[in-house]
């Protein structure tokens, strides 16, 4: 090994779940939305000054701020945005937990987030859902240096409502509480109401799943202003635009067409809903499910086994190979049709095998 | 203050340039190119599937990776996209200068390193450009943790050539050598060649300047495989997408288009010359560029002073009220149109006060 290899950045690649190049497969793998972004967005896109595109974009976001402040109704000083929740959410870790104490969030979540505690070196200490995968506030309790709580949670799909979050937040006053709610569209509660009482309280939101732009990374988060303006400085300090045009002009063109939001909202939960139904009725286990996805089991057939079998027939769905979630399936919500598919699909199996 | 406040991060926010909102300004102060981007990016950008904006985007990079490989005669292992050059940078700073010892890099240069350094806490030392702005090669011989060179320099606009990097490399074979190239496609001379030869050696370059994409965000590094594979990682962990779709179709339709690129690079680069002895003539110090901007002097006047009245003109440029250089400006290079302009504005001031 040469000596400059020995200042590397030690650290494991991520491996990102499969994206079949192939069309014709109905792809429930990665909790994209079946719809496509607001047609508002696509004529903000179609309208874009391309010549325009040689300049640098809006330093700060003003005008998908702006927007996001109004739909909100909040100050823009409160609101924050970046290159996808991903992006908005590590550099909320690196902005907010710089104490020696372990931040605390559950041991089934979003996987990125010892990755980036890893990557940032802050202590972490994992507090495990209960046997029904519930978040159990008494757990937060104790002292930490943050909290991050995903609200409804991932890969389970359980919302917790606004006494859970007002009670870790009542319990957490000397620390930093992200709230995660990448799929809070799809849920009856947001916090977003609370981050006027409690100026400790960040809440991140994306526009990849309810509004269809996963191909246009927008992340945002909501806060007090001290928050908001400590996670600008540290995102300036390392790249001083926040968006390109293009994501920019979708993005706020997507807000501001809340009767398309709220119409694929309502088609996603209703499909959501008839899905979940449909599959207790072939015998699947199914936890009630406030994302665009559902988190289901079944008795006879293992998730690995149901896994393959619809991958073979054209259907990807996610399976975690992981303690305590590993006969679980993580299905994304698409289309009646794609719904409909898999339904079928699935009742062939299981009648096969009873 | 609150005990939560005591773990955010402190850091001073970045402020960037003026941003004129009036079209009628000639905006000479962010080294944006004059001519827009490629027709084939633009054709790219309007053909995209709005629809398929749903999805997330490429997780690789994988076509502009391609198309850039391509281009530059090398292993798509030897490529590495990011969110603008400033986003490649700072991860590679994060990536690879892990050392107790101080990173070296000009006193005079890109003023985002030393913000990079405070952030990611990485000990650095400057070492002083000479008189006329040049960089002394023999001051990176001694043990150092990394070494940054930006190549040409910037805002002195100055560039060197082969022997100088590999002259640097050759006494600097236990670090990794970062050669920051955002404005070598306007210089003689780029540093990709010898990847292959230095495995310790990681280019940066930029589709922000000589690709007319500020708007975009959209840069590279090129390197050894080890090095991208690395950065690779480091980004990975952070945030699981590179770079937006739209973004990655006109920045791969760019590279398509090398003729529209030669001719609108050559075009600024007449301009720039021509500018340049329009300058002098004027009784002006100009360095000599090997950029698309002028750093500039005159023995009649301070910056500040021709700074101000080119504003009050419409004409904005840059000033930078800094140790060593606070009487220099930094001209971008705009059309003949705007570079007439700005040269009869002069032309007035200094005949006036002679």
């Amino acid at each position: 090994m040469s000596l400059w290899e020995k200042n590397l950045l030690d650290i494991e690649p991520y491996v990102a779940g499969e994206q079949p190049g192939n069309d014709k497969i109905i792809k429930l793998n990665a909790n994209e939305n079946p719809y496509p972004p607001s047609p508002m967005a696509e004529k903000a896109l179609r309208e874009l000054s391309f010549t325009e595109l040689k300049k640098y974009p809006d330093a700060n976001g003003a005008p998908i701020i702006r927007a996001l402040a109004k739909r909100n109704e909040l100050d823009e000083k409160n609101v924050f945005v970046g290159n996808g929740s991903d992006d908005v959410l590590a550099l909320a870790f690196r902005a907010f937990f710089n104490s020696k104490k372990p931040i605390l969030y559950p041991d089934i979540t979003y996987s990125f987030y010892p990755v980036w505690c890893d990557l940032l070196k802050i202590p972490y200490k994992l507090c495990a859902v209960d046997d029904d995968f519930r978040i159990d506030p008494k757990d937060y309790y104790e002292e930490n240096g943050g909290v991050v709580i995903a609200n409804p949670n991932a890969p389970t799909s359980i919302a917790e409502g606004r006494d859970f979050i007002v009670d870790i937040l009542e319990h957490n006053k000397d620390c930093v509480v992200i709230v995660d709610e990448a799929y809070a569209d799809f849920a009856p509660y947001s916090a977003v109401e609370l981050i006027k009482q409690y100026d400790n309280l960040l809440v991140t939101q994306t526009f990849s799943k309810s509004r269809s732009l996963a191909g246009m990374r927008v992340g945002m988060a909501f806060g007090s202003e001290k928050l908001i303006s400590c996670l600008r400085a540290v995102k300036d300090s390392y790249n001083s635009y926040p968006l390109d045009s293009a994501a920019q002009a979708a993005a706020c063109a997507s807000v501001e067409d809340e009767v398309y939001f709220r119409h694929t909202v309502l088609k996603v939960m209703q499909t959501r809903d008839e899905t979940a139904a449909k599959l207790r009725g072939m015998g699947f286990s199914v936890l009630d499910s406030a994302t665009n996805f559902l988190f289901a089991t079944h008795p006879d057939r293992t998730a690995e086994e149901i896994f393959e079998y619809l991958k073979e027939n054209g259907v990807y769905v996610r399976y975690f190979k992981k303690p305590r979630i590993d006969n679980y399936l993580r299905i994304t919500v698409g289309t009646d049709e794609q719904m409909n598919t898999m339904c079928e699909l699935l009742t062939k199996l299981i009648t096969a095998s009873s």
